[in-house]
């Protein structure tokens, strides 16, 4: 084993998008667990938007990363020295190990991860937050029915992709909102949604949703906030359900954009939006990743990941991240699997 | 009985608020009911923001009022002549006459009112869709509960000073916002809201609803929208209710005004808006003016009217509605109430 390790600090607070002097590398002496501690060895870094509202200094619905804090995020990896006899040398686990290459832990949130069910980098994805932020946030939020319109926006990403399946699912048309022909494609060809807008091609973003939704949008799964949510906002059906689950577009603003008051949408058509947080299904995670996997085994959903190698390419997969550059579920991979 | 009677049509639709142009005043023969018909002599004309919806030529939740059609409008009369058998002469009813001293009726909407339970003007306020909205909207979208902060926006309106007596009925704090002392006054003095902001007063709007909801907004009644509305939403508490009642502040523009992006509110808050129209709890409107009717008989309930005489006025009260000069329930007196 090393006998350092590397890990990556808040250095700065970004203004706008986070650069090069946002993180800063350490390397540092690998530490021993002591009584009930484990240490483990991170094989896949998760790399989600919510990361954008931990570099701000501002009270939120979690406490923000602090100065020259590891930054943090949800990790797959292996337990390499224990002292906490819940886990053993060997097995692997998935926790909020953060972002470096090894991790002491407690077990305080630690799930366990068994490789023969599904690949472990799953547990930061469809068989993780992303997962059960779909399958609350379209269910509980949304409440889809059979026959009606779903659209999703950043469609290709880690979540929107499941939300147009899990649509699908409901017996909903499924229509995704997506940058660039691939990502349209692949929303469209491999993970069945009905429709898919290339919202950087469209010209008129309004005039595309009404071509995708001819019958209107009953749900709207918003990851990104912006134009595009107002484009689909204007098309809302009667008693229609927006769930607002991120606003990406929105994350790097020092001050709210300038946008067209549409709340009168809501009340002509009667329609709901509702943020929501999937750390407030906590309890019944295991309801949500049980059917997710469920229906991974049974061919129903699909996944795509989007792996770069090495923690020094965590920041920049932070930033593409923010700009819409991943291609399905964005990773880092740390280490390798062992054999 | 008069021969002839007054009407007013719509002439020409408004851009911006509605001016002199907007309606023409019509002289015409009066009718005789045929069979199953009965004239109706109009008493108290309501006067509310939603008909400035009606006279945009936009498909929304109700059809708009057609070029040379009499303006729509609740009305609390009496019949003069009946030829269907539900409403004799002399009874007193209320129904949708319109902006007319008579109307026809088939009787279909029309309910009758008795003049001994309370005066027949309250069936177009707070027995009235008024009464239905304010309980509705509170109760049904908003959800408060006691020991919860509600703040309601054009709280000397009609609906607006309901909402804040609901909201102490059920064991909330009341806040309302208004223009003027004079009715910052009425709301807490006269109808017992905890307190009140004077929006034309304050110039630090954010800071005035800080200051008057000390423990965060729980539910925020909205009744206008606009920059009054964006000082209440940066204030919603976690799981907070907004409960979008009307957007008075908006109905003049011809296209959406341009304001800050505030939905990452409802995504940190896990808060909920929803929009909601009186009509679509019809069937329960019977629940709501009973309740409201035992309410007012036991004190618990109050109201104000803001009454102007004669059909040539209306088109002047409605402008005054929507920009807020009423104070009170907006009514037109059309005639005397017979002794």
């Amino acid at each position: 084993m090393a006998q350092t390790y590397r890990r990556l600090v808040l250095a700065h607070r970004p203004e706008g998008m986070p650069d090069d002097s946002t993180f800063r590398m350490e390397e540092v002496p690998l530490p021993e667990p002591k009584d009930g501690e484990m240490l483990v060895k991170a094989i896949y870094l998760s790399i989600d938007p919510y990361m954008r509202g931990r570099l701000r200094d501002v009270a939120s619905y979690a406490a923000p990363v602090q100065l020259n804090e590891v930054m943090v995020g949800g990790v797959a990896g292996q337990v390499v020295a224990s002292k906490n006899p819940r886990f053993s040398k060997g097995i692997f686990v998935n926790g909020m190990f953060g972002w470096q290459e090894y991790a002491l832990s407690d077990g305080k949130g630690v799930r366990t991860l068994d490789p023969q069910v599904a690949p472990i980098s799953t547990s930061v994805g469809i068989l993780g937050m992303p997962g059960a932020t779909a399958y609350f946030g379209l269910q509980d939020i949304g409440k889809p029915k059979a026959g009606e319109t779903v659209v999703v926006s950043a469609a290709a990403g880690a979540v929107g992709g499941l939300v147009g399946q899990l649509a699908k699912i409901h017996g909903c048309r499924a229509v995704g909102i997506a940058g660039g022909q691939a990502k349209c494609d692949y929303v469209v060809k491999e993970l069945g949604f009905d429709a898919a807008i290339d919202y950087k091609a469209e010209r008129d973003l309004r005039a595309a949703v009404q071509r995708a939704c001819p019958n209107g949008v009953d749900v709207y799964f918003d990851n990104v906030g912006g134009p595009v949510s107002d484009a689909v906002i204007v098309s809302l059906n009667t008693f229609a359900r927006v769930s607002i689950c991120g606003q990406i577009s929105q994350y790097n603003n020092e001050s709210p954009e300038l946008a067209p008051r549409l709340y009168w949408v809501l009340l002509t058509k009667r329609a709901r939006m509702e943020g929501f947080i999937v750390s407030d299904f906590g309890a019944r995670w295991g309801e949500a990743l049980g059917k997710m996997a469920d229906w991974l085994r049974s061919g129903k959903l699909k996944y795509k990941e989007d792996v770069v190698r090495g923690l020094e390419n965590a920041p920049t997969a932070l930033r593409g991240v923010l700009q819409g550059k991943n291609f399905g579920k964005q990773i880092v991979q740390l280490a390798d699997m062992p054999h």
